[in-house]
């Protein structure tokens, strides 16, 4: 088993996403993470998805997403060729006494405090895969109320 | 035309986004931007989804998603009511000469320069939409290579 992230360049149409989330669905692959928004050209959209499965069922799919009409392009990002990041916001409980430890967690991962209420925190943290897992085992001592992935997101480095 | 943005909590099952985003495209929505990847419980994954149209099209979206079986929890993030992120990572075109200026722009912004290369500069930017939205715009002087947002993510700050 292995992970793949492909990064798709498609079309900013409605169903282009249905069409490519049913391709996966039909095949009844789960997909880890995808994101998808609008690039500096209206007309197309950037989608990263990342999905786990065996060399010959992601070879597969690969070919069936180039086959569609709405996927201009398909680059698999890999650690070598590319920069992933994701964003994670992360609500944990933490009153007055905690604070503090909420805050030295935060620090060494120079993750943001974005809100404090009497009784919880919110985190946001912007790093690769690894670096947000990491802080999610961290923040083991503390409650998590809610928490909220983008899921990876990357381009290809400069050459 | 109003946008709205909805989190929702959904079983991490194949073929849930395919419902979902199939939801949209049948009555021809275009989706602005979703976001999805699993929970603290990887039973569940959170979906953040970005939707543009009139209210009335807006309140039978929320409607037909609260039907779909693995929607378990949706709730409305408003500027009000919620904390919201976009994560976004930018190719720009700049050789040795145009370096410090494109250092310079991504500091206003408290951006990180992610990549170097010979001819180009990748950076990653964190924040509200707004503030992607004025950062590309500054960005106006210099030809964007590659760009792709996560689309906005979000959760509901503490009471």
């Amino acid at each position: 088993m292995r992970r793949m992230v492909l990064s798709l360049l498609v079309d900013n149409t409605a169903g282009v996403l249905s069409r490519i989330s049913g391709l996966f669905s039909r095949r009844g692959y789960n997909i880890d993470s995808v994101s998808v928004a609008e690039t500096e050209n209206p007309l197309f959209s950037r989608m990263t998805v990342a999905v786990t499965g065996e060399e010959l069922t992601l070879e597969q799919i690969e070919k069936q997403l180039a086959k569609l009409e709405d996927v201009r392009e398909i680059t698999e990002l890999t650690d070598g060729n590319s920069v992933c990041r994701e964003l994670a916001l992360i609500v944990v409980e933490a009153g007055a006494t905690r604070r503090q430890e909420v805050i030295a967690v935060a620090d060494i991962f120079r993750a943001n405090i974005v809100d404090v209420a009497p009784e919880t925190m919110m985190i946001e943290l912007t790093g690769n895969q690894g670096k947000v897992d990491a802080f999610i085992r961290l923040l083991d001592g503390f409650t998590i109320q809610k928490l909220v992935r983008t899921g990876v997101t990357g381009l290809i480095r400069g050459q």
